[in-house]
């Protein structure tokens, strides 16, 4: 690589390499370059999550493009507001970039934003620079709600059917892959779903329309994430076997596994990233797009796979030892 | 420091630290704990902008607590909002984490940002938590127009007054004392203006409200964003002498540059951080609370002080030389 770095650049330089690769959104009534961008809030409330990625952490720049980065950053972002029933409608990034940092590796960042956004009619509409030891990428994502009440964790009802929409395991697959230094464009399906996770946003409109008592994105692994909707709203949740339910997943992943000495079955309940959306709906009414996995019981709050405990859950915390990025 | 750190607790046991201290604001519908919050935005659009305070470039935590890093990371978002001539609603915050970093810290950052946040009813509604090497918090704010339109940089017009509400060179001349090491009780007042800075928030509603052309935050030095204010309206902007009209300020700055050997007119033109607004109003309709400090003219874009060019105005840029912090 040889370009500029960002130390070789004035902040005003660096932006007017940025700005122009940014989307400016069905939503965005004023863009960047004042003190505060102005975005369209026409149901009357802003549905706001914000995520940090970081260098070494969340990705590795020996694996990930800048584009991958951007990308990544973007969907999981929007996948927390479709997790809601809401569409996306904007960003914000703060950008922590080391004085040695390529210049094309920022203009890359923006354009896999863009690339995640614009086909959404998603803006970037806001950003901040500084230098600092290690990348870090802050986003920060608003949508709108269109008149629907918010899509909760807490709201699961016994009786309720869980469903799910997306892929399953990929993306733990396919840092595996990653991991162990195999051949990258042998197994690029899972590959791409790690560096570039797709989040089935319109199916969380769709789940918020169609009734769905309770919603979230499934970044943590199906495990982890279901006990925290189980614990959020009181119940059991109680999910098929994953290799029953996940059979385009288990497709794809069966080759992986024999290469990788990977199982699919722990891909499936513990890996994380995929942005899934995980949805409790009244029986019957199930949303297009979706799954069934699972019903919901009464009990104490816990998660079952094929009504027994599944010792050793596993999943993401972000300070523990459990991290996958830092195996 | 032998209280516990953030790698001796997993991310729930931290967020459940920190969840208690933050303040819920007044437009909160939903706040931290789901995929996403939600806040009111009864305008119709949302105001957006989003910050990243690095240690080591905005910050020492030797200098500063974690109180006091938090109150700047809510101050200089919401002076943001306030520019645009909105009121701030909301808060989210991304923070990354050395493992060594007192959980104490964590905590005294959530309290920092609900004294700054609380008084004004604006809630800290979300967040994130990572790894990393080095301390980064990234706050993302929101505000509310309430029917009004935007005040943009670019909106001032020759004959305007310009004109100025808050402190001016103090936080400049607190990071001087700090710098030297000079007893920082005895230089409080300046020491405590760098440390904690105060917005006139209010300003910024106001001055809208009495029909200001243009606003801007003035956060990189008076000189600096002047000429932004400049070349986004295309207009000259004529200052007046700055020991003339910042007084007060110059009351506190003379023995400050005394015992430092600093310059009150230098922190005066070029001191960054003190988040007072800079606006521009038609003759005759400057708000309550602010100082007459020049006026627009025609003219190729720029910035003049008394009528005369000032070389080398200095201000900040985040990768350049020219940064405050790094020196």
């Amino acid at each position: 690589m040889s370009g500029p770095v960002v130390a070789d650049l004035t902040e005003g330089q660096l932006l007017a390499r940025v700005f122009p690769e940014l989307p400016t959104g069905t939503a965005t009534d004023l863009g960047p370059g004042d003190d505060a961008a102005v975005v369209k809030a026409s149901d009357g409330r802003v549905v706001v999550s914000t995520d940090v990625l970081v260098e070494g952490r969340h990705f590795r720049r020996d694996w990930c493009t800048g584009q991958d980065v951007g990308w990544r950053a973007a969907v999981q972002n929007m996948a927390d507001v479709a997790a809601m029933g809401a569409r996306p409608t904007a960003l914000v990034v703060g950008l922590v970039a080391p004085d040695d940092l390529p210049v094309d590796w920022v203009v890359d960042l923006a354009r896999g934003m863009s690339l995640a956004c614009a086909p959404h009619g998603v803006g970037v509409v806001g950003g901040d620079l500084s230098g600092g030891e290690q990348v870090v990428v802050a986003v920060t994502v608003m949508g709108d709600l269109e008149g629907r009440p918010p899509v909760l964790r807490s709201g699961a009802r016994p009786g309720d059917v869980v469903a799910h929409a997306g892929v399953r395991g990929r993306s733990a697959a396919g840092l595996e892959v990653l991991g162990q230094g195999l051949d990258r464009h042998a197994w690029r399906r899972v590959v791409s779903a790690y560096l570039r996770p797709s989040c089935p946003l319109g199916a969380g409109v769709r789940a918020a329309t169609a009734g769905a008592t309770a919603m979230m994105d499934v970044s943590d692994g199906l495990l982890t994430d279901a006990r925290r909707m189980a614990v959020a709203s009181g119940v059991v949740i109680d999910l098929k076997a994953p290799e029953k339910v996940f059979t385009e997943d288990v497709q794809v992943l069966a080759a992986v596994a024999s290469a990788t000495g990977g199982r699919v079955g722990d891909w499936l309940l513990t890996g994380g990233e995929d942005h899934g959306l995980l949805a409790c709906f009244p029986p019957g009414r199930v949303a297009p797009g979706f799954t069934v996995v699972g019903e919901v019981r009464e009990g104490m709050p816990l998660v079952l796979v094929e009504g027994e405990v599944r010792p050793g859950s596993g999943g993401w915390d972000h300070f523990g030892a459990g991290s996958q990025e830092r195996r």
